[in-house]
């Protein structure tokens, strides 16, 4: 991976804490398998999976959940 | 998606905020999987399942602690 | 859904959260699939079934956890 | 159930606070499936099941979060 | 089980923490399937199983973050 | 397993502590499971399913929660 690819937790607004979150779920997928390769093959039947979409869901919450408070909720 | 479908994470009530949630568990998926088409029929199917059905509930209720706690659980 | 469903997530006991938790878990479910009727069928079969007794226990815990600290854990 | 399960989330201890833990996700079960003949069904083929034992190892760990906190976390 | 197999969240650092996580979710499988005997036969299944594995893991990681709080992240 | 693996939860930027997240992830598995033979068997299977990747990566998110308030979100 790129040498810096997550600088803060810090965004302007809600949206891109939640953009954030997405980005931050895809790279615990690229951590675990770090072949782009693969991903790409196991990418294209998940998004096709129910399960596998609620799942990606619940990991960006999580994530969303992180990045929220750290931006103390964007309420400042 | 829209540019802004985000603007805040602040809402007047309890039940808009769980509303809220919901919406960002939809858009968890939607960002995961753009699209439109290969939701609906992705949809079509988990809506009948019980399994995806509670997972769904479950992304609901992480996004929903998220919201109520951005609104200090509109107890102002 | 009625109008108004969740006026407050206040309780009076930690008993009553805990039953306001399990309507947030089983409106998660509603919002998702608004069919009375397909809710009825899926759950005659899920009520059955331990790992979705198990998934419909843990959308509660997380709902509880939300519930809890809006009542500062009935400390007060 | 008996009118009064849940009087307070104050144990004197951690062990008693992990105890109530697990009383809490057996009830979340319980409010799910309310008959105790199905659940024991249920229950003789899930406790024999590892991916059941440990999803409900995961709903206690949930609700033992809860109620650490609301003992903040047994510190006084 | 012994009588006191809890005295404390409090660990001298942050990898007793982790240690104690782990101790929580076996503790929480006990709990769930009393009998030694059928814990050790399920537990020679899913110790080979990929998803019970990372299960495993996440219910360490659920507790961890208690233990964390409870220890105010070993910052004193 | 080395007698220190985890001196402390501070890491220096965001990206360290969600590095550190990604270890404890590996490290949940690695005490539920101690072989490495066993673990690297396991982990050419999952390492290439949907399902395991993205479980994983949930596992960081949650181990991230507790890094990032470890670290009051690298705000200071």
């Amino acid at each position: 991976m790129a040498d810096s690819w997550l600088p803060s937790l810090r965004t302007a607004t809600a949206q891109e804490g939640f953009e954030l979150a997405t980005k931050l779920a895809r790279v615990g997928v690229k951590l675990t398998q770090p072949s782009a390769e693969v991903r790409d093959r196991v990418r294209a039947a998940y998004e096709q999976d129910a399960a596998q979409l609620i799942a990606s869901s619940q990991v960006i919450a999580i994530h969303f959940q992180t990045v929220a408070a750290a931006n103390n909720y964007w309420r400042d």
